[in-house]
């Protein structure tokens, strides 16, 4: 086999094979690859596209590239879930907790934010003590144990999407649907779980803006999940704007813990009760999904689901006792109002801009090498459709280091357009893909 | 300008700028433009296309990317002739001492062999003592004063080129309308040259297969050089089976000089007079073509144009003897005869294989690093249309090292199919493109 005829294959249109596309992935690994005959080959899986049993082939060879987690030690139904990114999107910390206390075994590995998405592995470090860095035992044990451990993820895990993903970085390859699905879904896979939960959002603050290609998206990474043998759904959510009104890390950990303590009725929590009711229908915990919302409200409403993150942040070195005293999270120095200069109805919040903002306040990084201010952030005091008046408080910017804060606050605002008339509001859930 | 956004522009099959095509190429050569980025831009060129502006904006760029010819020490109508590479190809040794004997001044760079398709260097550098590295100067001296020069390229003429080239071939991007015709048209430009002929193979033995494609080639070709103020002529020609009866190096230097010295009429003499008169017609030497013929035939019955060619052997090194002696070329140990094995009449020669199996006997490079033996290659004995009984010869193997040889056999034999019908006969000129 020979590098070249299976990038003028794909040049030309055609399907690749499973050991063309092994082939493919080996040699990229391996180094006899070479970057830029990888990257022809990728403009070309852009432009032509790839079937759905190319992309599970692409998949199975990037999960099989690397090590894999072991998770056999664990007892019960090892399930993970996962989101595409968004602004202000902090389902982790209610969903593994709920889960968990319903007898799940929750064994994730996350991500750093980049750019406008926010990173859960970033949140949870702005909790004092806690270690993203648990070794292999050390996470078996801790889900064993508590059912849930959210750990970063071990690179040794999928080197070939490392590599990729470092690749279509720089070569105008990212936006494509079964690259972006092989990406996702051979990590997921890589961890061994017996269930997979994906939170596919879409809209202006998410990397699919239209609901066409979300859904197209999450049909085809439930399709891989399931021909990998592992139980697979996926739930389309709205990001036309950011979920939850806090964005940042400390104030997202803020805002999750309040949920969870107040019993707070907000969009992360209908969102955070979608998925996990899949989670608990996937795992054969329950029937039927009026039965699993039942349950989950009882975690919810009981106080269960807390003690679980509670537990989880104890066994990960984290100081617990933040969930009885949020003050004990990093505080910004400062707490600046931005106001609105137009009146109107919220019609649109370019909400990836939103998220730009916080990043430039230090919440987040625009090049991977960046540190983040862990006490910064946003606080939204108004939504898609509120009526607001001209000098209204629009948020609330949590601010250290002022360097950038005019910047920021004219691009949050940019953000913002208004309207006569209240606009149609937006679903939440789009839709639910099982098969 | 950032070169992912150039990437990305193209891939989503818009129009680059002037502006952002100088970016990519200037980026390319100085380094600032990565391997793997320019490979992935080039995939998405191969597949988008490129309209006749980029075409044109890219060819110019590339000429500027390096040095250029000065011949404006020159005095007369500077031309240059080129063919997009065939088997047995070798009009460069009629045209260019033909044209020269009219008054015109040719100022010819060429390129090697590889594959199946041989190179004029390689065939120039089988004449005992020639040498096709003359410096500048002597490049130009030997233009003004005998009205001809064939020499190697210059490595700083174009090094777009030799850099793209070179990824092109190893991630299958070579096939590409605008970047085959930027990369022959950027390199012709940059000799400065007042007027470019080119013949544009078409056919099993070329670069481009079938007619469509060759036209189309031919037509971007001529606009690019008409756009960038030179007159500019293609001729489409017949390139499915090899021209003329010699494939090698010294057999296809005798097979020319048998040609001007013995006066044979043959292919080659007629693809040659059609672009000598195209070049005389482009210089304002002829105001039409039978007056461009005629004056052509008189160089060529008259001896003239022989005594161009020795003037430029005898100029450049070499034993300019030979003309009168072809006895003086290198000649192969043995000489085999390769009989047909079936009866029938040539409907078909698979002319790249024909090369293949010259390549195999040492008249080629399988890979740029190769030595070639310029003694040895195939003269054919048979042509399309011709009967061929069990046992007559189809061509001799002129042969030094036998290593190669029952696989050259084999694989020559292959490339001719015979049918019970003599076969339509091919055109040999297809076309000519003027504007």
């Amino acid at each position: 086999m020979v590098i070249t005829d299976i990038i003028e294959k794909k040049k030309n249109g055609l399907k690749l094979t499973k050991e063309e596309i092994e082939f493919f992935i080996n040699g990229y690994v391996d180094g006899s690859v070479a970057d830029y005959q990888a990257s022809a080959l990728l403009m070309a899986i852009c432009i032509r596209g790839m079937d759905r049993d190319e992309t599970v082939d692409l998949t199975l060879a990037m999960r099989d590239s690397g090590d894999k987690v072991d998770l056999s030690a664990i007892d019960g139904i090892r399930v993970d879930k996962h989101s595409t990114g968004g602004v202000g999107d902090d389902t982790s910390f209610l969903v593994a907790p709920l889960v968990a206390a319903c007898g799940c075994k929750v064994a994730k590995m996350s991500g750093r934010g980049l750019g406008f998405t926010g990173g859960t592995l970033d949140k949870l470090e702005s909790i004092p003590g806690f270690s993203v860095n648990l070794d292999q035992n050390a996470f078996v044990d801790t889900v064993s144990k508590f059912g849930l451990s959210i750990i970063g993820q071990s690179k040794d895990i999928v080197p070939a999407d490392k590599k990729l993903y470092a690749l279509r970085d720089v070569t105008a390859t990212v936006e494509s649907l079964p690259l972006i699905a092989s990406s996702i879904m051979s990590k997921k896979l890589a961890m061994g779980c017996d269930a997979i939960v994906l939170d596919v959002k879409t809209g202006n603050g998410a990397l699919m803006k239209n609901l066409k290609d979300s859904i197209k998206l999450a049909d085809i990474m439930v399709g891989i999940g399931r021909m990998a043998g592992v139980k697979t759904s996926a739930v389309v959510t709205d990001m036309n704007q950011p979920l939850g009104n806090c964005i940042g890390n400390s104030l997202a950990v803020k805002e999750s813990i309040e949920i969870l303590r107040d019993n707070i009725e907000c969009d992360i929590k209908t969102v955070s009760m979608t998925l996990a009711a899949k989670i608990l229908l996937l795992s054969g915990i329950c029937d039927n999904n009026s039965e699993a919302m039942e349950m989950l409200e009882d975690k919810f409403y009981s106080g269960k689901a807390l003690v679980k993150l509670a537990q989880m942040i104890e066994a990960q070195g984290g100081n617990a006792d933040i969930v009885d005293d949020l003050s004990l999270l990093p505080q910004a120095a400062e707490v600046i109002d931005v106001r609105a200069d137009d009146e109107g109805y919220i019609s649109e919040i370019r909400t990836s801009e939103v998220g730009m903002a916080a990043c430039m306040l230090g919440a987040g990084r625009m090049k991977k090498e960046d540190t983040i201010d862990p006490s910064v952030g946003i606080v939204l005091k108004k939504r898609l459709g509120d009526f607001v008046k001209k000098g209204e408080v629009l948020a609330e910017f949590h601010v250290n280091d002022k360097k950038n804060l005019e910047d920021a606050e004219k691009r949050f605002k940019a953000a913002y357009s208004v309207s006569e008339q209240q606009p149609d509001e937006l679903p939440l859930i789009y839709t639910i893909i099982d098969e």
